[in-house]
């Protein structure tokens, strides 16, 4: 099976045509078989610049920033306790909300924690490529969104079914 | 190629072994030939219960949230201005960062808006499962990190160099 993702957006395989053999449907359906609506989807305003794709991929950024940090932390516990103070003594100070605002301050306090920087730059882009699931994310996602829905509104239907019992 | 995916985690492809023909290797270097470590990824802590996917895939809920009201906002404007002020003046009293939360009082605050939490309900499903550019996001998120990367690299050599001149 051919793998579709942004590295290989477009698949090899033909896209589906009616064969010279292949007998067409009458002619006032044609439009409605072959050529479906090319854009359905729902309008989302107020990403004025950004799409909502980009909004969400920053988020991830920073995401991937914190996870990065608690990356090298672990491996600095064992090997490198004193650098292992130090980062955590600079994360008591400064916020991880914002990735490379942090990433920029880091760089800026010493050498040495220039080093640890630099580590971080480069665990976030390896663990963003190669050990986050991206696929189980999105199976997730989906997964949650209709647990959710569906506990919101069972909850919201025994509240009010218990509240017309007592009456 | 095939994918190695949480769908499909185990390759059909059986791991390399030398065939019968094949010249082996010297005894002592056979274990790390014919076995590579199948555990390769970096360790996370700090998720006990949750992965970190599972983690982003929270964020990512709370995102569709927030989109979902937005695109039900921009449709309600138009014909039902009426809805749309009382959703607004909702918003500004409850805050949108917890989904489920803002969710959970819009369906107790009257039945009208318990009319507008159901469609919110229904939009973020839909926008997450049918809209929403997932390969994009990937590619995106890619693209950051390796940007933020770069600028945050070349501000800092730009700014000692800068430096350096000046002594």
């Amino acid at each position: 099976m051919e793998c579709l993702s942004w590295a290989n957006p477009i698949p090899r395989t033909p896209l589906l045509r009616p064969s010279r053999t292949h007998q067409l449907p009458p002619k006032r359906h044609r439009f409605l078989v072959f050529r479906p609506s090319r854009c359905q989807k729902m309008y989302v305003p107020g990403f004025a610049e950004a799409s909502p794709e980009a909004k969400a991929a920053k988020n991830l950024q920073d995401f991937f920033t914190f996870v990065a940090v608690k990356i090298v932390l672990a491996q600095l516990e064992s090997y490198n306790p004193e650098a292992y103070k130090e980062l955590m003594e600079f994360i008591s100070r400064n916020s991880l909300n914002d990735g490379d605002k942090f990433c920029r301050t880091l760089m800026r306090e010493s050498p040495r924690h220039q080093g640890l920087a630099l580590r971080i730059l480069e665990v976030r882009s390896a663990y963003s490529k190669r050990d986050f699931e991206w696929d189980n994310l999105q199976k997730l996602a989906f997964k949650m969104v209709d647990d959710s829905n569906t506990r919101l509104m069972r909850d919201y239907v025994l509240e009010t079914s218990h509240l017309e019992n007592e009456k």
